[in-house]
């Protein structure tokens, strides 16, 4: 039920991503008196889902704590039950990003190792697509929860994008060892001299994000949340900008016709729509989340990346890898190694 | 001496310069047998420019503080010396920005009032530009500084830009009061209490920096230089994949070729040339840093910059705001008001 085209959107949604992913099967939780008759326009998502009738759900204006608090019977809290209770592999959900971290949280709890459940999603790169985390979740965070956001990152990047030896790099104002915030310069000092196969790339800076240098971008929410937006609102400047010069006179006009399908194929890749689904990664359960305002293929994306998450079980390696690490690499062991 | 194409840019730069700023007068610092000839090829320049000899400059890789100490005959110090001995009304530089931070700071010290100087730069917005702060001085800031930053930018945009009422925002992860660090909550706080003429607009998100949501955009110095190098990085990736596409097919050449004239304005309005200079802003006397890696061009643009800076008596206008606003709205006044 959340999100601005809810619940038309989700289903449409669920429709498109049965073309990339036949075998999905659905719960749906909502109000059926809306859901019964959508799913009666979509004959091939009837067929696999079930609906989970219930009338209450989180607003968007709902503070988490609140949600937390009431919303027991709400769509979203019984959906995320369905995944603790072993009924759904995961969840996907377009609603209140603030609840859905806090529901998840409080039901599903953490993976061993992990203090806070990271915001990731893909970016667009120059080749192809980076992962990026924290987005939000984590307003202000210390070194260890830099590092906890490395090995998550690292081991998504290597099981569910395939990468063999991916690249993690932290978010910084310079390359140099000595610049920046305490809490980066720590986590790289983690990074270095850790035992796990993490390649680390150390320092990047903002402009990297889009050049690809890394396949995993470690920043805390604050500055992920504020990077990923300007990334997102200068894409927006630039296509208003090339929309205008285009429109300006006739023949630019004309030009702009020959040249339609190029740019449709350059508005494909900075589509939005195409790197939507962010994961809340650290989790012990899989639970992503839509943007709000997208549409039906938006969330179809969505629901492709939960199924990506379930089939290549990348919880289970993110639990290894961290107690790997957190056996090797503490602050107090380094110590220890120094000594 | 600084930048990756000087001195020859610079010089070039100086060129430009005159045609928008034609009573310039310049004093040039630097190693004049390089100097010496590259103004024997611009005459124009040669009859405003006094050339003031050292074999000495700062490098790309000196730290600060060694620069500091051991920089004392370096052309970049020996500029800053003449401002602050009333020889020149401002410097530009396009050298090593840590060192020109600190040997600005230690020589020309602070406004009253003002802690730290903050790194100023235009940003292209969707309605025009924005002036953002702070870009990379000050890694963490407190809520005093980022109010600080605030009474800078809002009086340079009123007396260089001459708006008459410009809006101020502090970027946050959420525009609800209760988002984001404290920091940035008790700057908020301060500012929506004032009693300056200071039109607060309250938080502001990253993509509204090229919305053009307000004419201020406040934030500490790590955010903001990640931020600026993220727009400054996706601008490029557009830009790249923009080529591509209408490289893609001989239709979409011809389209381009037709729509040229067009696209030259869009890559003229995200220049980054366009927007070089950035102000260090807060600075008891006028000091600009441009791009190293600018052109003449850019280096022209720099120097605008600081005539403008120079023209409007902006350091005047922030001492007198700023000593009103330290009377009426510090912590303590603010305690003083509630109680």
């Amino acid at each position: 039920m959340g999100g601005d085209n809810a619940p038309d959107m989700v289903v449409e949604g669920m429709e498109m991503s049965l073309d990339k992913h036949p075998g999905t099967r659905f719960l749906l939780f909502g109000d059926e008196q809306r859901l019964t008759p959508l799913l009666g326009r979509h004959a091939r998502v009837a067929a696999v889902t079930e609906i989970r009738h219930t009338p209450d759900s989180v607003k968007n204006a709902d503070k988490a704590a609140q949600a937390l608090r009431s919303g027991r019977n709400s769509s979203m809290r019984l959906a995320i039950n369905a995944v603790k209770d072993g009924e759904a592999d995961g969840i996907v959900s377009a609603g209140n990003t603030g609840a859905l971290m806090a529901m998840a949280k409080f039901v599903l709890k953490t993976l061993p190792g992990i203090d806070r459940p990271a915001i990731a999603t893909y970016v667009p790169t120059k080749t192809g697509q980076s992962l990026m985390l924290d987005l939000g979740a984590n307003i202000e965070c210390d070194s260890e929860n830099l590092v906890q956001f490395a090995v998550m990152g690292e081991v998504f990047a290597r099981q569910v994008r395939g990468l063999e030896y991916p690249s993690v790099g932290i978010l910084n104002v310079g390359a140099e060892d000595l610049k920046g915030k305490k809490s980066v310069k720590d986590a790289a000092a983690v990074l270095q001299e850790t035992d796990l196969p993490i390649k680390f790339y150390g320092f990047i800076e903002g402009d990297d994000i889009a050049a690809g240098t890394v396949d995993v971008v470690v920043t805390d929410g604050f500055t992920g949340n504020i990077a990923l937006k300007t990334a997102e609102g200068t894409a927006k400047l630039f296509g208003g900008f090339l929309k205008d010069s285009l429109t300006s006179s006739p023949i630019s006009m004309l030009g702009a016709l020959l040249a339609k399908p190029a740019l449709n194929r350059l508005k494909m890749r900075m589509d939005p729509r195409r790197y939507n689904g962010a994961m809340l990664l650290g989790l012990n359960g899989i639970c992503v989340k839509s943007h709000g305002g997208t549409d039906g293929l938006g969330f179809s994306n969505a629901i492709g990346v939960t199924a990506d998450l379930i089939t290549t079980s990348v919880n289970d390696s993110i639990k290894a890898d961290y107690a790997r690490l957190h056996v090797d690499s503490t602050p107090e062991r380094l110590e220890q190694k120094a000594t």
